[in-house]
């Protein structure tokens, strides 16, 4: 099998993000983690084809041009996808036990969102965001899902200081388990209104305090709605809310 | 603090589903399990009250009449809420591995399908099924979200074989990761018409083959739609279409 493959080169179908610019003959050495992923797991081979894109400059096609002693090198060959600006919400979250927020980073990834924002609330502990693990589930998703770039990951911050220093003309989803008008109802009056950029707002495990979710309904941005009468996890919240919102207002209204 | 709580009886946020006629001083024993959460894991007390459930009389508080060497009995007291019949889709899917597929009984669990139904696909592997692991997700889920049922877990069969004995009357949502139209116009163009059942099925790891997708969408009952431009992973899949159909006619249209 592994000579089969060394004699004829073929197009795989690993996907993968790299942090560095791309363009036609410009050589791209892999990082050791993924030079082991290309040579060892996917046991591809020089010559072989594999898909790239880093957020910038689209998807490309490229071909491993060395694959020696765990580092691989790669030559992009041409472009099979332009580069389109991300226009999925932000998802504003707390952080709930790891297994969990992972789910959800990887979750909201697919679903399109820019950016993932972790915060604090009153009920909801601070220990347990790992920006620095986030990263690397939104990367891992993004390479499997097909999009062209990562969420972007904002440090942790308290959610009263991001509704302070919030920017007016992006709508914040309030996904408030306390009830609300139906996400579906809210989201379709919003449609004919002028366009501009979106947030959604997920709840911690235990809830907003009475005093949050007063902030945050008052707030001129702010659209509060229910997501139902059953308790929903943070990352079924997410995802319930990302798929109506993508549905309304993004790239699910357009099929496929 | 164990002390504290043996004086002062007291209403705890527990919630169990039990296997068994609930009425008025009909006292009820626990099975094992059940027993240790209650004394041990949640340190509840005799006098203390829970809520239960069965899927036939409605959610139930309940005291805690006796509670001895991990064996407890349950005095209901009263009906806190109506049983309500399930109007949920059902949810056809492949079982992938069996993490993923336990997140995808419990998410669905969430969001009110009243039935799961696993099947096998051309590119899906049976062995992967574990039904009876799928009941004690599905109860977990049930109790944590507040819904009033279990869904029932239909056994295993071929796809092909469900569909030759499908009931007519009942519509297919047919996820379609090679594409379709809009999941949200399929659906709002379907609320005017005829109320009556749904199922939604959702695509193996791998997608389906030509032939399964052909075979699926000319049938009478097949409504094909795209969940979007980006690939979802199974569970995901789950939840957006779950979403989505109860947003348009299922128990999401009402807020709360």
């Amino acid at each position: 099998m592994a000579a089969e493959k060394k004699q004829a080169a073929k197009a795989s179908r690993v996907r993968l993000f790299v942090d560095a610019p791309i363009a036609a003959d410009l050589e791209l050495k892999l990082e050791s983690a993924q030079s082991h992923y290309i040579g060892t797991v996917m046991r591809l081979a020089p010559g072989d084809t594999l898909s790239i894109f880093n957020g910038r400059d689209g998807e490309w096609r490229a071909a491993i041009a060395g694959l020696k002693r765990g580092a691989c090198t790669l030559k992009p060959e041409a472009q099979a996808r332009p580069q389109q600006a991300s226009s999925g919400p932000w998802l504003l979250f707390a952080p709930v036990k790891s297994s969990r927020t992972e789910l959800l980073i990887e979750k909201a990834t697919e679903l399109g969102v820019s950016a993932l924002w972790p915060v604090t609330t009153q009920y909801s502990q601070s220990k347990l965001a790992k920006p620095e693990r986030y990263r690397a589930h939104a990367v891992e998703a993004a390479e499997q899902c097909g999009r062209l770039d990562v969420p972007k990951i904002q440090p942790l911050a308290a959610l009263t200081a991001v509704l302070e220093e919030w920017p007016t003309d992006r709508r914040l989803l309030f996904c408030d388990e306390a009830g609300g008008p139906p996400v579906l109802e809210a989201l379709e009056a919003l449609v004919a209104g002028p366009p501009g950029p979106w947030a959604i707002l997920i709840g911690p495990e235990g809830g907003f305090s009475a005093e949050e979710r007063a902030d945050i309904r008052t707030r001129r941005f702010s659209v509060p709605v229910s997501l139902g009468p059953r308790t929903l996890r943070a990352e079924t919240a997410a995802v319930a809310a990302l798929s109506l919102w993508q549905a309304v207002l993004g790239d699910l209204r357009l099929g496929n």
